[in-house]
């Protein structure tokens, strides 16, 4: 009996908008008092949706007197008279329009692929914490975070890298942008904080958001050099060594040494080593992390769990050398933690549980398989001198060079007249276009394996590869 | 077979206690080599832990190479050379050791009475959500917060004060400290706030934390003056008339008409109205917040759930004008949301249920009656000249003044001797000891009734009680 369009991937969720249809078409009189409404079951089935979703809408629509449900007729429509209904309702506000979710590529997402996220699991996990702590639940946790989710970082970190972390030295934060806030805090404003270009670009507008002097620093095919970071006297050093976004350059040991020597010669200079994807390790021998390697107490590690669960989490950490740590809780420790307990027990069990060593690995799996089809893909469908790769070997991006004549803009309108959404390296730089190499950053976490196809026919329009393959 | 301690209450997973007990034994020849392991099974049942806990702890003992398994003897201890598997150990930090819990009568805590929190409900409303909302739990929330929580505030508002708030000018942040931080670095560190003293030391510090001029405003019996405002030439001011910390001062409508006259005078002044606890009106007549009366766009109204949930979950909101709210999004869109998804649904949820304001008014029943209670044994028990009381009517704290000639250090140590956790007004202000009267400030949230006698014990003490009831 239902026909109504329900969007799943509307920002509403599916009942309310069934809620919505139902009540416009009573207050319509298209279902007058009386109707009978179909069966939960049947009304699930014909609209392809739950049967508890049907259920939350019918309960909704009850406790509104929209309809009455009664043993013998099931539910059935209302006898309404139109101005009886008529309460006085909160002004309802303009609501920003929902974006229409089109078919489109995303290749600039920050997201991750949610399709094997456990969900299950973690919901067995917070009902459980909610049993095992109760109204524990209800009491601040420490400024650094709780106890048990610092011990499972630093047994993560242990089964990652091999090092042993004093939990003592983790701070928990809300996610990656509030750690480098905490840190910007932390360290002052009078610090000079050294960053690469390109990169992200949210970086520099948090160092720089009180005012201190944010240096960008260029890349060779190592990375930073640590000529530039001596001569724009940086103090802070944030880097990405493991996997560099968004060029995809991996750091290799002697230029980490390198940097690490510069930090030990003075006080004041210190390293963050930013791992916001180093899980996702394709191909090639893994480094260790700086971390792993900082003898002298000169490197700040910081990860989130963004990319190796989801964005909407907002957990991040950062492990602090010892007598930052020490200076940390004496200048910052009034403060609270800004996590919420119950979403920080549920992690540490997910973590220590194993379900999260578990989880990368499936997704490594994952994301190995899309990236190897598309690469494949690439290198079949737009044959020729145009396209090369780089920064394969890990994370979840790379770049696509381009060599075709076509200036940026001109590109940037096929790509989204043809639904891809993609940013370039001259995106990320601060020097912009005429400063950087013609390359598109594809972040490939959230492509979806059947979309791989359109892609490379957008590619080839690019290319010109379309009249190539007319000649062919 | 295995007789191991493992503790389930402590820091480390038990799984891990596990692997490390196990492996230590095998290092120390206590399991030889060809030893057969208890089935997980009966190992579990053994340890009271679950077949899931001894299963990880087997596979990691397993990967170590300090078991083996067969399908035919199930795992047995591997005979390792003592050298061959001297691995690198995660090294086990030292605790910090957990404070005893005493049997301390706390009038200094944040906290709130969490014996009524229907957890059982918020659980319940967790399952939903997680049902309802699947893995779309795993997309970031726009910057300004998940839009079905920024309509359950905004309903919440109208049902407060009935007064009809875009949600678009709703800022989600994780908890007050949040918002202070948030709001500074917004206006930035250029302004010169204005705020109460006595006070919050966290105010002064959060907006201080970035060099920004803060200005301390001395409160007569109303509250600040406008006349103090201008000398000291505040742009922001920060207050909370509906109830101030800790003088429980409520300021009437003359005093907040004069102050909003002089934020209208220029562009740049704005009011920071931090309604921390207002929820909590004990008696007279409640009067409306500064931000139904604004009508120039001048008032940031500020909350959180600390006080009417609990301190662990840190969601705060901001109320901005809505200038101030265009501004925002222009120049602090590009952060993420600090707050969990999943929780700011669950959150949503338990406000538009109605079950935050069914608890609200539990909760005012509940704490008015310990605060009845606690006045009458004062009155009765430290009946005299030495003790008065003021700030009643509001919150969840007053003050208690003393007229007993005995130095505030003194008083101190009696109370602490006696397991009381008390401040003094002179520990909220800038000025000391010397500058504010001497009063016990008495925040009775986490007060329990059984308490009371005791408390009155101690007090009677100070003011030489005691002894008067010696002479009856």
């Amino acid at each position: 009996m239902f026909h109504y369009q329900l969007e799943k991937k509307s920002g509403q969720p599916v009942y309310l908008q069934l809620i919505d249809q139902i009540r416009t078409d009573i207050l319509r009189g298209l279902l007058p008092g009386g109707t009978k409404l179909p069966s939960k079951r049947t009304a699930a089935a014909d609209l392809g949706v739950s049967v508890v979703t049907v259920k939350n809408a019918y309960e909704q629509l009850l406790a509104e007197g929209y309809i009455l449900s009664s043993e013998r007729k099931g539910y059935y429509v209302a006898d309404i008279n139109g101005e009886q209904y008529h309460q006085p309702e909160r002004q309802v506000h303009k609501k920003q329009p929902v974006a229409p979710v089109e078919k489109r590529i995303n290749l600039a997402s920050g997201g991750v692929s949610s399709g094997l996220f456990p969900m299950s699991v973690w919901m067995k996990l917070s009902r459980s914490v909610y049993l095992e702590y109760g109204k524990e639940l209800l009491k601040k946790a420490p400024y650094n975070g709780h106890p048990l989710l610092r011990d499972a970082i630093s047994a993560y970190l242990y089964q990652l890298y091999g090092i042993s972390v004093d939990p003592e030295r983790i701070l928990v934060t809300s996610g990656n942008e509030h750690v480098y806030n905490t840190l910007e805090t932390f360290f002052g404003d009078d610090r000079v904080y050294g960053i690469e270009d390109p990169g992200h670009r949210t970086i520099a507008s948090l160092y720089g958001q009180h005012g201190a002097r944010v240096e960008y620093l260029s890349l060779d095919e190592k990375g930073v050099t640590a000529g530039e970071v001596r001569h724009k006297k940086v103090q802070i050093l944030h880097i990405s060594p493991s996997h560099h976004f968004p060029t995809g350059i991996t750091m290799p040991a002697s230029r980490r040494s390198e940097l690490l020597a510069w930090a030990g010669e003075a006080e004041d200079r210190f390293i963050i080593e930013d791992e916001y994807d180093s899980e996702f390790r394709m191909a090639g021998k893994p480094i260790p992390p700086l971390l792993a390697v900082d003898q002298k107490g000169k490197v700040i590690y910081i990860n989130t769990f963004t990319k190796t669960i989801a964005p909407s989490l907002r957990i991040g950490y950062a492990v602090l050398p010892q007598v930052l740590a020490d200076r940390y809780r004496e200048k910052m420790g009034f403060l609270s933690c800004t996590v919420p307990v119950a979403e920080q027990l549920i992690l540490a069990k997910f973590m220590s549980d194993g379900y999260l060593s578990r989880h990368v690995h499936r997704m490594r799996t994952y994301y190995r398989h899309i990236r190897d089809k598309l690469l494949r893909s690439i290198e079949e469908g737009c044959a020729g001198e145009e396209f090369s790769v780089s920064g394969v070997d890990s994370g979840l991006h790379f770049l696509l060079h381009v060599r075709n004549g076509m200036p940026e803009d001109e590109m940037k309108q096929i790509l989204r007249e043809n639904g891809v959404d993609v940013r370039f390296l001259s995106d990320y730089t601060a020097k912009g276009e005429a400063g950087a190499d013609k390359a598109l950053v594809i972040s490939y976490a959230d492509l979806a394996e059947e979309q791989i196809p359109d892609l490379i026919g957008v590619l080839r329009q690019i290319a010109g590869g379309d009249n190539k393959k007319e000649a062919d």
